[in-house]
């Protein structure tokens, strides 16, 4: 019989739960609003219960806690979302559903996902996947594996040049005001220029902006990661002319000085859309429960 | 029979060859200036053929070229350093020495001779090792393994913020002026402020602007790849006010965005200097080699 794997992709608007055994076998998917913890992971984990699971991954939004030695651990930690600080999701899971559980960041699924699900990515070594959307975040595959650490990578409030003279805009972080998220995020461009990010047109100033600041900070990526692909996933993405420029864009800010055949081109293998589309994030949480070692 | 390891540190002023088995161990070890490329390496390859090596590890200065699969393998390809543009530096070994050979940067090394070498760092799952000096380059390891990936980490190329009203010094990278290399190698330090950066009095503001720069590269570095140490060598950092300045900055700048311990503290674990001194270069070089398979 085939193994069944369960999924979850919790969100600040929804959650999303699935069983299967891979993208092409899904049993059965459920989407439901995220209100409340105790409403919404209990909704979740009756959903789990009707299934003989091998494994679950559960990819919450964070920041979460993923240190095994941290009494918080699986837990989301502090934030901005009312009620949802200092949340146990692995916990509320493991009270029910005794069987392996994987837990991590819902950018880090994805990347996960991208990588696990996409031939042409698992033949890779590295991966980083961006998500540029409410927030800014990145999973980052390194030699096979998703980089941890001390905490969990936040390259959204890496630190860019920001020209005040062709952009006075201050950045909306409530941390670091001008950091990558609190200029290029869709609530930043939605603040910046005073109308929803999807309704400001393609000739607004706003995107040439916006792609200097992504390939920004993907230059600095490529220069302190040197991954061998980069995927680019959330909301802004859905702009169709962001891409091109931005592949345009970090080709003039590396300025030849990584000698790669790669950076002859015109970067379209190397810097990407997501293969899975808007999937990967609960396709990668299913990844992650098939990659703990002896369940799949 | 104790196993006896080669390692050569490649520096653009001198070369560093040694022979051991482990720091403790050293059986000979030969420094010489850095001159024409064959007269260099015919210098290196002779002090080794004397012994009967297990292994050897290779760590030259950069850029080299470290895809087994391009016919440059094992090359330093192009550096501004008269001469040595395309200098097989492998080959020339395995013309020779028919043992196995790992090649590497000289900052991969370094990092990795800080983590192999030192037990506090060995049991830790990721480090980042930064020069800051000459030049300014990163290694990094990320669950107990090198970073490579498409060629390797440059993070002394990284942009960052640059207030030209606080500083207005245009940078000296002939790639991109400003970037963390350009504002903070320690030839920069020299351009900027017109003496060598040895002769800089403690109190000039120029050390102020030298551990924003760092801190800010640091803080990006943990957003990016939260590693689990950050070790800081390189000549400029023998300056000793700027480490107790730059993890305060760095705190400074993270603002309490990252929730870890760690950044509760004074960070004086979490961002030290090498353990090793100045010997990580040689010693990494060994910890490379005696890391092989097979061959410890």
């Amino acid at each position: 019989m085939t193994k069944l794997y369960g999924a979850l992709e919790g969100g600040g608007t929804k959650f999303v739960c699935a069983v299967g055994s891979s993208p092409e076998h899904i049993l059965e998917e459920v989407r439901f609003p995220t209100t409340t913890p105790a409403e919404t992971i209990s909704r979740a984990v009756a959903f789990f219960q009707k299934f003989k699971l091998t494994a679950i991954g559960l990819a919450p939004f964070g920041p979460v806690d993923l240190d095994p030695a941290s009494l918080a651990y699986g837990s989301i930690t502090g934030t901005p979302k009312p009620g949802w600080s200092n949340t146990a999701i692995l916990g509320e899971f493991r009270k029910v559903l005794d069987i392996p559980a994987v837990f991590d960041t819902d950018v880090n699924a994805s990347a996960f996902g991208e990588w696990y699900w996409v031939p042409t990515n698992k033949a890779l070594e590295s991966l980083v996947y961006f998500t540029i959307g409410t927030g800014i975040g990145s999973g980052n595959i390194v030699n096979g594996q998703l980089i941890h650490g001390l905490t969990h990578p936040e390259a959204g409030h890496m630190r860019l040049p920001h020209d005040h003279k062709k952009d006075p805009f201050p950045g909306i972080c409530p941390f670091h005001g001008d950091c990558f998220e609190g200029m290029a995020s869709g609530p930043a461009l939605a603040r910046h220029w005073r109308m929803p990010a999807e309704l400001l047109p393609d000739d607004h100033p706003a995107w040439d902006l916006e792609a200097t600041y992504i390939a920004t900070a993907l230059a600095n990526t490529i220069y302190m990661l040197s991954p061998q692909r980069i995927v680019l996933g959330g909301g802004v993405m859905q702009r169709l002319l962001l891409l091109p420029l931005i592949r345009r864009k970090v080709r003039e800010i590396l300025n030849d000085y990584i000698q790669s055949p790669v950076f002859s081109g015109t970067l379209e293998e190397y810097i990407v859309t997501p293969a899975l589309g808007k999937r990967s994030g609960i396709l990668g949480a299913m990844a992650l429960a098939k990659n703990i070692k002896n369940s799949s």
